[in-house]
């Protein structure tokens, strides 16, 4: 009888897109993922294909995590103002706490963006969703009279997708940002 | 007589700052620094030690390049608002006009600051440098009455900073971001 190999294939997304997150593509060796898989390279290739499918998988899983955290302000907060102040801060209490990895989306946006157009599709449709769900927050808080009518939507909208890069790639020198994240929420 | 190596070693760092900007330091193979020095391995050792080695030395040369561009802004500028207002119009004309590699040191951070302390070390100076020239210039600005005295100029200057490493990395994706550079500066 053919050994069978039986894993949580969810655990080992999970922990792949720690080790991508943490080392980035190029840093990450096949060795690094068969170590943190616990699977040989057989049976790797036969499961997940090869290392570029398995990132995708894995940055796709990191895209949906995000994406659930931002639902999650959006939907616990008492108005869309609050939502975008509640997403801000909440951030800002993270890296406080420690969490000073950066953003993976981010930190993939400086590496392969520029060189691999898959990637950069991806990141590009990302950029819209999140710039779409500020714009349409913005536009109630507008319309709810908790942000001046006199604001464009749409650019302030970008300035906060922007403003997040930058607080997540200098989270990584400094933890100390919560004045800025009021500066940008200033803006609002 | 020994074959005598000749090359042009500014030349030779310039490129390699650019094979490095373009692939992060994991991306870059030891056989496209060959490539792009034009010298053997044997000789490249020799002359540059390990790629660790060659990589800081062109991280360095793309700090003190961005570091003259950052004194040209403030030795043309008229004023020390408008220093800051010229250096952000300046990166903001230079995405738009097409420039979406980045910025070296944003992507180095990205890649390597949660992982080397060397490097981490290295990119948490070259912040305390940038935030110091912003603080500087905002205090000036506040003594000639150009931006409000009630503002908090270390934390202005940490969030330009932050705003800065957000708009670079955001140009890799979108290069229309003259009315976010507008409302970065709008916090002035």
């Amino acid at each position: 009888m053919p050994k069978t190999i039986t894993f949580d294939r969810n655990q080992v997304i999970e922990d792949v897109m720690e080790l991508f997150w943490q080392k980035g593509y190029n840093g990450t060796s096949m060795q690094d993922l068969v170590d943190v898989t616990g699977l040989n390279r057989s049976s790797f290739y036969n499961t997940f294909g090869d290392k570029f499918s398995l990132f995708k998988e894995a940055l796709k899983h990191y895209q949906k995590r995000q994406d659930e955290m931002l639902q999650g302000f959006v939907n616990g907060a008492q108005s869309p103002k609050g939502a975008i102040v509640a997403l801000f801060k909440g951030i800002s209490s993270d890296i406080t706490g420690g969490n000073q990895k950066g953003c993976m989306l981010t930190s993939c946006t400086s590496e392969l963006a520029g060189q691999d157009e898959r990637v950069r599709s991806f990141l590009s449709e990302n950029m819209s969703h999140v710039v779409q769900l500020f714009s349409g927050l913005i536009l109630a808080a507008q319309q709810a009279g908790e942000i001046s009518a006199d604001k464009n939507a749409d650019i302030l909208a970008l300035y906060l997708f922007s403003s997040l890069q930058g607080l997540r790639v200098t989270s990584i020198l400094d933890k100390q940002l919560e004045e800025v994240v009021d500066q940008v929420l200033g803006s609002l």
